[in-house]
């Protein structure tokens, strides 16, 4: 019996054991079920997936890419740039490569170019009308890309059509202080300004010249700026080297406000409502035109006049004058004048974005925007495609993962092949124009890489103090070009940094404040969180403003792949990197971006500020105290987030509470936009980084108009300040 | 043994049941065990829960509120106002009816008051400077409620102090027309207009004098506008009946902007930049008071001049004539002046809105908004009173339920009780641009309920077309006041009604496209889809421009409770149904938004335009053609929004989709918002609701832009509407 018991109590305990078995895993939880997409909406970003779209970027395919967008010539709008719409638009519709869906996108824009049937003319003509000397209007043909019928002659866009006459003055940079110290020599009453690059915007040299009665301005690159002084084509310039020739000229848009001209604020399609052209603000008043630096040397050295002051030398071998105006008695230019026969004209013509999407699984409706222009001077290896060769092999290696069904981001990922950057980043300011609503509640980031590569010596970054993180974690996992055991942030750390004090010594990353390419309509009208990237210059070895090719006849893919990056390696590592915080932007379950590096650069502008301007501000009766408050609430509400995040559970926290504190971090650059702090500046509406002639690093609207003695105007920015950052912390504090 | 075996076979089954009982519901699975979170994220609206609030919203209560509310007159940032705030947060604080948490929010704001040492006078004044007569400061007392020493005299808020002394003229109603058509026959220069209430904004009939060298206006309310004739106070008007008493004067705030006029755009703290006093525009250039009819009827009875036309006549026992300027000879006023003598002025003082919060559960970081001023001219029963009444039982009735632990909203809510309403809609804009980002970035929707009862006859409901749809099903839930087996919905119907093309014969809604109450801010700055709504009149009954009592000093607790709603029924059928819409929009799983009811008014809109403007945009070469796709491609969109949403399983959808959803359709209103459209209109953003003078149902700018035969502004109107409604339709359709 007890036996039986026994053995009774062993059956019982295995029946209840199977039937418990049975309970647990055979019979699914009916209204408390797991949902099917309980697994996917907690799924973070895969260390591995990045592992292999590292191994996958070829810096081969790279320079195919960039042999293939640099066969002709395609500056905006031209047969050339049609090549490279189709061109994107095959390769992001491949089936094996491609993206999920991709398209072009049309704005009836307003531009300006020479004209064909009417050369633009520089001459020196003596006093019987006779010319003595005229100015090359295309370079000397070194490679037989500079032979195409489509190379754009030399030109000022936007410069008026018109004839200008007039004894030449050497006016430097063209700022206004160069001018006034000219002024004071010189009478300007009738002359023509020579100018060199750097130190001004193009139209600025233009604008700044007109109120002294110039009539026309030359523009040149000198030596000293661009070739470390360099000047022969002999043995030391292309194709000898990466220096400028001679007869190099820099191509421009000599606008100063960005997006389509007629069409402010709306996408320029062909019914917009289009501005009078005379009420377009910030063109050129008078005509300007790019010559190469042999003409200058020609004309420079052969100015009279008291000599120009030592900062106004440049390479030339000779010493650089005022100008009497006009040239020396012992030239043979003596008594005669200069004169632009410049015949530009203004048309609106289609150009094309081409975008592409791949779509996200869990929350299409956040996007990743990549971007960059499509549209050159001329050939434009290096400017702008090294950006868009980087940008195709980062989709051919995404697309084919997304057409292998292998991968398929978290959030939606948007591509865009902007077109006519050059003439004022017009494509990406159209697009955010007519998307604003969607992009402004649904973009996470945007990342742009225009010239990918300058250099060979170091990552340049540049963006939202936020985005610093995810740009550390990307660099430290991809190799430095020709480093194998250097990372691209050990590289990059040696060339610049900065000491945080919350991360010690770490890379310096550039601010986004100007409008240098089109990540400015993302920034300044979007309120964007953007990063721009590129890798650059050992700044030691050379004190060229920018590669010396950039804009000219010269920048084509010789010129890239013998001199600026041999092997693609420089390029490799730019795709690697923005591939990586491509991804982590777009998989990672909670976004990456951090406030509290937020914190700590208004903390430094704020600390700027007040070194700056607090004791001419008492003195005005205006206290500094309300903005001190707004930054330390904002760095209380950084804390806080820091604090939030770090208590998360991540896979186990709801959906929705993850999706608020994304929203909180995705959203943090949208509460410094306010779009009536800058009424006199087109699409600046972010009160942090908007552009300023103050050149401080603190608030612009504040340094700005202190450098004004406007008081008003510096209590209503701090003001506004104030009101943006209390703002931006209200959003990062608890919901309610 | 066969026994044995059945037994312990039976045995087994039992213990087996039982394991697999144990095991299903004892055991939770570890790893795929369903998330805490799963069940609260798909929560729906509750209709129990609905019923139990329907059913403990007291009538009662609600008077009881009315009587403590309307003890003392509470002017903003008097001592009554203060009484007030101290209710609300008391009542809000109640540890067993309260909020979550409140408190109050303060405001430096610009206001104007009478001088109680020089108080204002008007003056009948003989040539040799004796008084003739002197019209009432205040109203005849009939209950001691106008005793009150806190009683504010009558006058018109932002009026230039000043004296002005001239011959009489009637004008009407003030309008352009009106002065235009005066002026015909008399000299308007160096007179006093003496204006009626009604057909225009108060500070326009001084705004559209003062070019005519008027230098000083009257205003009162001709019992033909208000007392549908009635005019005396032995039997025909309170206390014997709802009608204005012949001393009744209409106090009101006389600027044309709304929020604090010193510091637009910017929360009014008190170290806001503020702009000169003498840079705020929309403010009456000349003196200008209020007095009432009876002295009115002295003054307009004594004018000489030609016969004024027929709609200028008033419900007075004579003739009104234009003046001569001046009064009859045969008056006892004959070549006598009116001189107005004002001192009023301005200050800066605190205002405070009192702020409540319900948290939500799932979505924290979603608000609704309910709201109402608390300031009132004097003890203000009806306005506002009536209306914080009614939000003080909602809050009661959900307050209770929160605290018990029986209910806690999916979404936040947010109630607010604003301050200096009655000057400019100040409390609440002045909340909306200091919490701007965070508010545009995450309210479903904003509810006014300001004089939540007019009259008892019907609802009346103004709102975003999308919110219709809600407001239907909260109606034909709540019993109409007075008639308890007829829903709100069916009384409604009959009253007011439109037919359209969806849903066929439905009550009608108005739209918000003005600045009459607090919603203003929340409509035209934020872009939030907003509701106002109150009882109101049987319109075939009376044509009383608004209810008698209305700004003066009769509008008591005696005159709300005898006149306006005895028994507070009315009050009761708006809390329901206010509150019904309110906890539909918070705990509804999808948000209860209908865009293809937007879409109808689009439709309209559109038709209207092209009825009115098409011929003549036509001979101007500018074509509707953009428009009309663009209402056709949001129609389009809505569709599919509808098929979506449609074809929900909505329990077991992914929580990210459904709030992707949601987003769509919270920030549709969103997207209509252009902060450049209207430059000079303060705050007015949402480009298809902004105020229009042209009085056309259809687009304003378009409108605006057509009356001003302004073309440029046409076409440029079209090209905003064209990009704001193919925004909106974006926003509507796949996210990518």
């Amino acid at each position: 019996m007890l036996k039986t018991l026994i053995i009774g109590f062993g059956c019982c305990a295995c029946v209840l054991t199977i039937g418990i078995l049975i309970g647990h895993f055979g019979i699914s939880k009916t209204g408390s079920s797991t949902p099917s997409w309980a697994s996917d909406v907690v799924r973070d970003v895969d260390e591995d997936f990045i592992s292999t779209f590292l191994s996958e970027v070829d810096n081969m395919e790279i320079g195919d890419n960039l042999r293939e967008l640099t066969k002709v010539p395609h500056m905006a709008t031209t047969e050339g740039d049609e090549q490279t719409v189709q061109f994107m638009l095959k390769r992001w519709q491949d089936p094996e490569t491609g993206l999920d869906d991709s398209w072009r996108e049309e704005y009836s824009v307003y531009l300006s170019f020479p004209d064909p049937k009417n050369p633009n003319k520089v001459t020196v003509v003596n006093a019987s009308n006779s010319v003595l000397h005229t100015l090359r209007e295309k370079e000397v043909t070194y490679t037989p890309d500079q032979d195409d019928p489509n190379v754009v002659p030399a030109y000022a866009a936007y410069s008026p059509k018109g004839n200008a006459k007039g004894k030449l003055v050497y006016a430097n940079y063209g700022r206004p202080t160069d001018y006034e110290r000219l002024n004071q020599t010189v009478n300007l009453k009738g002359t023509i300004a020579i100018t060199r690059y750097g130190g001004a915007g193009r139209a600025a040299k233009a604008i700044n010249a007109a109120p002294y009665g110039v009539l026309g301005v030359l523009v040149y690159t000198d030596p000293y700026d661009i070739n470390d002084g360099l000047m022969s084509d002999l043995n030391e310039t292309y194709p000898h080297s990466w220096y400028l020739p001679p007869s190099g000229m820099e191509r421009g848009s000599f606008n100063t406000l960005f997006g389509d001209l007629l069409t402010p604020y709306l996408a320029a399609k062909d019914h917009t409502y289009r501005i009078p052209v005379e009420d377009i603000p910030g063109l050129p008043p008078i005509p300007i035109q790019p010559i190469g630096f042999e003409d200058a040397s020609i004309l420079i050295c052969a100015l009279a006049g008291m000599a120009a002051p030592e900062d106004w030398q440049g390479s030339f071998k000779c010493n650089y004058n005022f100008g009497g105006p006009g040239f020396k008695d012992t030239s043979t230019f003596k008594d005669s004048d200069v004169e632009l026969d410049i015949g530009n004209y203004e048309t609106v013509k289609n150009s094309s974005n081409v975008m592409g999407v791949i779509r996200g699984s869990v929350e299409p409706d956040r996007y990743v925007i990549y971007g960059n222009h499509r549209d050159s001077w001329v050939h434009g290896a290096i400017d702008p495609s090294s950006g868009t060769s980087v940008m195709l092999e980062i989709t051919r290696v995404l697309g084919r993962m997304v057409k292998q069904g292998k991968w398929r981001p978290r959030r939606s990922i948007i591509f865009g092949s902007w077109g006519a950057e050059e003439f004022g980043l017009i494509g990406s300011a159209e697009y955010t124009e007519q998307y604003f609503t969607k992009l402004s509640e649904r973009t996470v980031a945007y990342i742009n890489v225009d010239i990918a590569v300058f250099a060979n010596a170091t990552l340049r970054a540049s963006g939202m103090p936020s985005i610093q993180n995810v740009v550390f974690t990307a660099t430290k996992q991809v190799s430095a070009p020709g480093l194998e055991s250097t990372s691209v942030y050990d590289n990059w750390i040696k060339y610049t940094n900065k000491t945080s004090p919350a991360h010690g010594v770490i890379p310096k990353i550039g601010y986004l404040t100007g409008a240098g390419s089109d990540y400015a309509a993302f920034v300044h009208y979007l309120g964007i969180t953007s990063l721009d990237m590129s890798y650059t210059y050992d700044r030691t070895k050379t004190r060229a403003r920018i590669y010396p090719a950039y804009h000219t006849a010269y920048d084509t893919f010789d010129y890239a792949s013998k001199y600026i990056d041999p092997g693609f390696t420089s390029h490799q590592a730019i795709a690697r990197t923005a591939g990586n915080v491509l991804i982590r932007l777009a998989d990672s379950l909670l976004l990456p971006f951090n406030c509290s590096d937020y914190a700590e650069t208004l903390e430094d502008y704020l600390k700027e500020a007040v070194v700056q301007y607090d004791e001419q501000l008492k003195a005005k009766n205006i206290s500094m105290e309300p903005i001190k408050q707004a930054v330390a609430s904002f760095r209380r509400a950084a804390y806080h987030m820091d604090e939030v995040i770090g208590s998360l559970d991540l896979g186990n926290e709801s959906p929705l509470k993850v999706r608020m504190i994304n929203d909180q971090l995705m959203l943090l650059d949208r509460a410094f936009l306010d779009p009536l702090a800058f009424p006199d500046k087109y699409a600046f509406r972010h009160v942090i980084w908007a552009s300023s002639s103050a050149g401080k690093p603190t608030f612009p609207g504040l340094a700005d108009a202190v450098q004004k003695s406007d008081w008003d105007k510096v209590h209503y920015h701090l003001s506004v300040l104030t009101q943006a950052i209390e703002g931006a912390a209200h959003t990062l504090t608890n919901a309610i």
